[in-house]
């Protein structure tokens, strides 16, 4: 390296350096599968909460104190940008983060509501998530910012995560729990849902089949890889080198129950994920 | 105080002192309730994990550590015993939570083994709880010791838990999803079903209405309570002042979300909780 580009490094990422994403837990892989696909070259370093998930039924505080140990974790990796992947820690916690960190910081609540704002016709949008994000009101707030003449309809579905978690992706019972949390969106005649918890891109069949044709819905995952990539190239700091043969590009990290997470991780992301190492977050 | 009773003080928990309980959340408060009931005059201070809440699906070492951190904390009280009113950290943490520590400490899990050894007649037990629970063979392990002639069956439920926190108590997605859980238990004609996780008491009546009137169910709730009497009586350490009129006495702290916990409680325990206090369970 020459004098001249590492006096550029000091005072710009490296645009070879991994991508930092967080969740509380596998929800988040959805918005890496994303990642990976559309701007393949990238390094990922991931954490999961695995030993403090579910965030979506705790309080601002206490997201937000798991939030900043988690990015005082993916900073020691010298990540060149953060993606924050869980709903809820958006919702709570990107304020705050983004004043405390000196690297691009990115959630999956803006792209969501930025997209949803876009394609509604008829001004009316539905958000499903955690109790957590519906209570924050943080989609309305932003979708209001860009779009005044439209209405949100939060309504949160907590029997959603362990759902799915329990693996009931195509189940009679969450036909029968998704029918219950849906009627009354139907009844108020949205044409836009939000997918608004990284958990739920996996019954999108479920909820697309109860909410019918006419109901765009709306993955914030792949928005906010779409996002990512228009940030680090108007940056500049798009990687150029695509993963070498053999390498492992990409790394994941849990607090707790790495092989678990490994088992739901290969579910979802079809590359193949090698290894997930435990760390102890509550030092950070 | 003589100087005679403060010498004898000095050396043996005070009577008067209270008892410490804790769980992962608000499932403990049914052994709260059986105490309650079953030895009135006793002042509790209860903790319920609830920034960390649940345990039943993370690893033997986290819970360990959160169960520590949870035993300094209500030793900051002089409390004259502990209650682990969690079946996971039962399972997980009580060999460890006896070694260090230098007063009496009862878990849920012999309690409720002790009493399926005894009232089963066909030496068939089911038991349903976490995942974590059911891992730990610890039901297992603990009935074989008091009676080798029994075979345990253990299955792990791990949609009863969001299921009861949702409110589903008596619901046709309750009842679809425990004949599910049961079946296996049903088919193998067992004879006594212990209620293995602190939730499981709220859907007692789903839980025997499927499994029929010819299976015991056993709630480990109870029997901790009477055994928690019997503790306290051999030690001489049964209080015998009836609270106060006017008097609250018991404390309620959590680790998150005190005001949902308090909606909770009251739900379970009618004698009415006046508050609820979260403390930062991670600095202890």
């Amino acid at each position: 390296m020459t004098a001249t580009e590492n006096r550029i490094n000091r005072i710009k990422p490296d645009r070879n350096a991994p991508i930092g994403v967080f969740d509380s837990g596998v929800g988040g892989l959805t918005v890496v599968r994303e990642i990976m696909r559309q701007i393949p070259n990238e390094k990922i370093i991931y954490f999961g909460d695995t030993a403090r998930v579910p965030y979506g039924s705790k309080s601002r505080e206490t997201v937000v104190r798991f939030s900043e140990q988690i990015v005082r974790f993916l900073r020691t990796f010298e990540v060149k940008t953060i993606v924050v992947a869980c709903n809820t820690a958006s919702a709570y916690a990107m304020d705050i983060l983004e004043k405390e960190t000196d690297i691009p910081i990115i959630g999956v609540v803006r792209p969501g509501a930025r997209e949803a704002a876009a394609v509604t016709q008829n001004g009316r949008i539905g958000v499903i998530a955690t109790e957590a994000t519906i209570g924050s009101q943080i989609y309305t707030d932003y979708i209001r910012e860009l779009n005044e003449n439209v209405t949100i309809y939060g309504k949160a579905c907590p029997l959603f995560v362990p759902l799915v978690e329990e693996g009931l992706l195509e189940d009679p019972v969450t036909d029968e729990i998704a029918r219950r949390y849906l009627a009354e969106l139907i009844d108020i005649d949205i044409d836009t849902l939000i997918l608004g918890c990284t958990h739920y891109p996996l019954i999108r069949s479920t909820v697309g089949k109860i909410m019918g044709d006419r109901v765009r819905l709306v993955n914030p995952a792949y928005e906010t890889a779409r996002e990512l990539q228009n940030l680090l190239a108007e940056a500049d700091l798009l990687s150029r080198n695509p993963p070498r043969l053999g390498e492992n590009p990409h790394q994941f990290y849990v607090s707790d129950k790495a092989e678990k997470f490994l088992r739901f991780a290969n579910s979802i992301i079809k590359y193949g994920i090698l290894s997930a190492k435990a760390v102890n977050i509550e030092t950070y």
